[in-house]
C-alpha cells in the first residue's frame, strides 16, 4: 500500500541534518513510502549524497518554504506570521490530501496551534492530546494526555478515553483494549476530583473496556492497552521515565567491553529514542510530533509511526467511530 | 550522639520479618542507636536469633500491643479505634520524648492520620507534605508532595517550598538549598493555574533560593536541591521512576555472569530499595512512611533516613525557622 508522509525538516534541534537522514532511512526500509520535505532547498540538497539509489531520489520530493518555525514563536504568532513556514506548508499538504502523515521535531505549541487552524479537530472533540506509543514489557501501549491539556476537564479526559480506545484498537490493533485512568493509587476512593469525575464517566460507558485505576510504576510493566491522564501529570510521569532511562543508558557505553548478547538488547530496550514520536490525537489528521532533541534514530521511529498510522488509515476510520459516541 | 528511634514493626506487606531484621542491622551499623520496637511481642521475639549479639539486644526494647493496623483500614476508624496499634503506640513514643522519630511501613492515609492526631503540625503548615531523598547524579535531594495532598492550592505549595528549603539545609545540611517547582515546561508562562500561581509566591519570597521550573527528566539530574510540586503528579512521577528502575534493574540478574564492576555499580546505583523511606514533612515530629512492599534494605534505608533526621534534631530545629516566615 502506498503512502504518502509529509515532512517539516526544519523543526528540531538539529534541522536537516537530522530529519533528512532519518527520512533517507525510512524510505530505504519502505519502499512504498514517498517523502514530501518541506524546508529551504539549499539545505535540504546539501543532505542528499550524490551516491544516493535512484529508488529513493525518486520518492523523495521537496518543497521549498520561505520561512520555518522558531522554537520560541507563540503560538497565536505563528498561526498568524508563518503560513509560509516548513511546519505549516507540510500540514496543508495533508489538508489538501496530497500526504496521509506529517512528522515535525518542531515547537510544540506551534505544532498544535497551527494543526487546529489548519486541519480543526475529529468530530466531538474539543480539544487534542498528545498520545505517546510507550514499548513496555507487554507491547506498545498508548498514553494520552502528555502535556497539550494542563487543566483538563472530567469531559476532556473522556474524550481522550474515547479517542485512545479507537486508536489502540485501529493503530496497534488490539481487540477491546482495556482502558486505565492514571491515579495515585488503586482502589476506589483514591486520587482528586478531577480524577474521581472522570472514573464515574468512564465506568458509564459500556463501550468502553474500562478497568479502573493504575499507578506510576504500572505505566512500563503494560498493565493497560490505553492510559488516560491530565496533560499536566502525564508529561511530568513521561519526562520523569525518560530522564531516569536515559540516566542508566548514558552509564552503559563505558561497558562496552562487557557486552554479551543480554546486555546490548536491554542497552536497546531502554534507548531513549525508542520513546520518541507522539501523536496529535483528535486532531483531523495524522500528526506526529518528535521530540526537538531526537538523533536520526529518534526522528526515525517518529517517522515510523506516522508511516503505521497512516497505514491503518487514521483519522478517516476514527471519524466514524467518533460520531457514534454519545459525548 | 544517642539516638532513639521508634518502629512499628507490624506494618508493610511482610511484618517483623522484615522490619525486624532491618532494625537489627541498623543496629549493628549504629552504636549509639536504641530502638524501641512495637508490635506483637511474640512474633518479635521469633526473630530475634538467640545467638545475638548482647551489645545490640541491649539497645533493642520490645513493646508489646494489642492491635496493629491493617491495609485496608480508613484513616477516620483508625483515629477512632486504633490507639492500641503498633503503629499508633510507636507515634505516641515520639509525642512522649521517648523516641526522636518514628519509622512504619504501614497505611499511609493512616500513618498520616494518626500523626496529625497524636504529633499535630508544626507552626504555619496547613497540611504535611511526603517527602522523599532522591538519589541522583548530583548528590541527594528533596522532593514533596509526593501523595499527601491530591488538591494542592498555591498556599500548600509554597508551604512545602518552605518547609522542604529548611529541611534541606538542616538534614542535608545544603547551604541556601535551590528550589525549583515541577512543571512541563521551562519557560516562564507554562504550566497550569496552580502552577503560575505557586510561581509568584515563592519569586516574592527572598528568603527562599527559587531558581524557577524543572522538568519531569530534571528530577534525577539533581538540577534542584529542592523540587516542589503537587502531590498528586509528585506521586506519579515517583511511581513511574521506581517502575522504570526496576524494570531495568529485574533484568540485570540474568546478566550476573557478565559482572564487571561497572555493572554491578549500575546496579547497586539504580536498586529501588535505596528510593525507600519518606518523610512526613510538616508533622509535629519526624515520621518516616516506608513502602509496604519494602524488602530488607529498602526498610533499612527508611531507618537511615530517620535516624539521620534524628540526629539533626528535626523537627525542633525546623520550628523557630518556620515561626519566622510569614505565611
Amino acid at each position: 500500500m502506498n503512502v504518502k508522509i509529509s515532512i517539516d525538516a526544519m523543526g528540531g534541534d538539529f534541522g536537516p541534518s537530522v530529519t533528512m537522514e532519518a527520512v533517507i532511512r525510512a524510505l530505504s526500509h519502505h519502499s512504498d513510502v514517498t517523502a514530501l520535505v518541506f524546508g529551504d532547498r539549499s539545505a535540504l540538497q546539501d543532505c542528499i549524497d550524490k551516491t544516493l539509489s535512484p529508488s529513493i531520489v525518486s520518492r523523495l520530493e521537496l518543497c521549498h518554504c520561505a520561512s520555518q518555525v522558531d522554537c520560541h514563536d507563540k503560538p497565536s504568532f505563528a498561526v498568524r506570521s508563518k503560513q509560509d513556514s516548513s511546519m505549516a506548508l507540510a500540514l496543508t499538504s495533508l489538508k489538501e490530501g496530497k500526504a496521509e502523515a506529517c512528522v515535525s521535531a518542531g515547537n510544540t505549541g506551534v505544532l498544535m496551534a497551527l494543526s487546529l487552524f489548519i486541519l480543526g479537530t475529529l468530530p466531538g472533540i474539543s480539544r487534542p492530546a498528545i498520545c505517546a506509543e510507550i514499548p513496555t514489557d507487554n507491547g506498545n501501549k498508548l498514553m494520552l494526555d502528555l502535556g497539550a491539556n494542563v487543566d483538563c476537564s472530567a469531559d476532556q479526559l473522556y474524550q481522550f478515553a474515547v479517542l485512545g480506545s479507537h486508536t489502540a484498537n485501529l493503530a496497534l490493533e488490539i481487540d477491546n483494549p482495556t482502558l486505565r485512568l492514571l491515579n495515585v493509587g488503586l482502589e476506589a476512593g483514591k486520587g482528586n476530583n478531577l480524577v474521581q469525575a472522570t472514573a464515574e464517566m468512564l465506568e458509564a460507558d459500556e463501550s468502553l473496556n474500562y478497568q479502573g485505576f493504575i499507578e506510576g510504576d504500572g505505566i512500563f510493566q503494560g498493565l493497560a492497552d490505553v492510559i488516560v491522564c491530565d496533560g499536566f501529570s502525564g508529561n511530568v510521569a513521561l519526562k520523569a521515565s525518560e530522564g531516569v532511562a536515559r540516566h542508566i543508558y548514558q552509564k552503559l557505553p563505558a561497558l562496552s567491553a562487557d557486552f554479551k548478547g543480554g546486555l546490548a538488547e536491554l542497552k536497546a530496550s531502554i534507548q531513549p529514542s525508542l520513546f520518541n514520536g507522539a501523536y496529535l490525537l483528535g486532531i483531523n489528521g495524522v500528526v506526529v510530533k518528535s521530540h526537538g532533541g531526537a538523533d536520526v534514530q529518534g526522528f526515525a521511529n517518529a517517522l515510523e509511526r506516522a508511516i503505521n498510522a497512516a497505514r491503518h488509515q487514521l483519522p478517516s476510520a476514527l471519524s466514524p467511530l467518533l460520531a457514534q459516541n454519545n459525548h
